[in-house]
């Protein structure tokens, strides 16, 4: 018997900074008909509550450095205001969504990150998802919405990349499922011309993608995207793409993630 | 056949202001044999946050008046930072524990309350608990921790009286289960003298309760606390409590609300 469609889509920080370009989004997402999980980044909105705490928000390589005023403030924004104004906004538009975050029914575990060479403080890095509970969650109907805020087994929260929490739970929904994993942001895929959005890479293997890093074609925050991608379509997701927010609903859109 | 035993057990912001104190009461929440649902206030902790971003705490009769940078605030702090830190806490103790609020599975819906006489801003009132998808989630074997942010059918957030949300919750869950619900915080019950926590009156019903009210024994927040446990009572709940967080655990505790 053949397993059962089911999405998991990442939405940016991009769409989320921008009420407008988000509701829209939510929009499509209701008329989505398979079972669907949908992973949220967290945007600038955690960047400028810190700055009105006071707090420097410090970024090595694009990714946050977590110090523990830094942790209480994205698990407010994330699991906190972000999350619940998407739940709410999908239930009024009749999705019955549940917003959860990794110790949620612990079903994403993690480990604090190794503080060599570089210490990112309180950051988790996934060691487990627990793919059968998240089935349970589906299967009465509910469509999870995830922060990427986890915690280890120790109760500790940490700050997760979003990215790699989406790739995570498709990978781990996989003998459940045949998942299809989006990751939807404000650009219309990957691009050989930054600015062109008309020049959309159609697909990317391991090959190619190692001739486009060469090229300096991708570079900056799409690396670890197309890493992550690269890893799912490996250990068992059906299909990987990358693509802007507003194609949710068009088959085929974006840049293909491909394993031949 | 007897409908099965749950416990909806609501901690008060004083317990949850000490983290010695929060962690001792999660340390027996997690000896709880019966299932159980979680619902948490939210403490000083708000108070702090709002301080410290230069934004006015109001309150008129004990409750927060709710402006849109408090809304933000309070989701923050009690859907995010309190909410994923109890239940990482609860799972690190074996506890699978599942974060919720109102919006979540649609659980608690509410309306905003008549700004006629007094504007309490976006506070929600409860219209609805859907007890089958908490029992749905409670047969899965998840033991929902809840915040007390709800929202309406049009997907704005409410903050909302945990005290009121513990109680919708018992009555909305009777029809499935024999409830016992017990009001857990830093005195041993309802007190003859406030001073005097060996002055706990053992049992109240609706005579001795407006008895008390004339007396002048019962004021203030505790008022509110009563009607609310008189109304569980007499709408299906088996048994209300009201008593110290350390006496989770100990039978018959605190003050019994009785409806004889």
């Amino acid at each position: 018997m053949s397993k059962p469609s089911l999405k998991v889509i990442k939405i940016g920080g991009n769409i989320i900074d921008h009420p407008e370009k988000l509701e829209q989004f939510l929009g499509q997402l209701a008329l989505v008909k398979e079972p669907f999980v949908l992973v949220h980044g967290g945007g600038k909105i955690a960047t400028e509550m810190s700055k009105s705490m006071g707090i420097e928000s410090i970024l090595i390589e694009g990714r946050r450095v977590t110090d523990e005023a830094t942790l209480k403030i994205v698990t407010m924004v994330y699991a906190g205001w972000i999350n619940k104004n998407i739940v709410a906004k999908l239930q009024a538009n009749g999705v019955d969504a549940i917003g959860l975050s990794g110790p949620d029914g612990q079903i994403v575990l993690s480990k604090k990150r190794n503080p060599n060479p570089i210490d990112y403080g309180w950051v988790g890095d996934i060691i487990e998802v627990d793919g059968q509970k998240l089935q349970d969650l589906l299967t009465l109907g509910f469509r999870p919405i995830i922060a990427p805020i986890t915690a280890n087994k120790e109760g500790n929260l940490l700050n997760t990349n979003a990215d790699t929490m989406a790739q995570s739970i498709a990978i781990g929904l996989s003998p459940y499922y045949q998942v299809e994993l989006s990751y939807c942001f404000e650009k219309a895929g990957v691009l050989l011309d930054a600015e062109n959005n008309a020049s959309v890479i159609p697909q990317i293997n391991a090959s190619s993608f190692e001739a486009l890093k060469q090229e300096g074609i991708v570079h900056a925050g799409m690396i670890p995207k197309l890493e992550n991608a690269l890893k799912a379509i490996n250990l068992g997701v059906s299909s990987v793409r990358i693509m802007h927010a507003d194609d949710l609903l068009k088959p085929n859109s974006g840049t293909k993630i491909s394993n031949e």
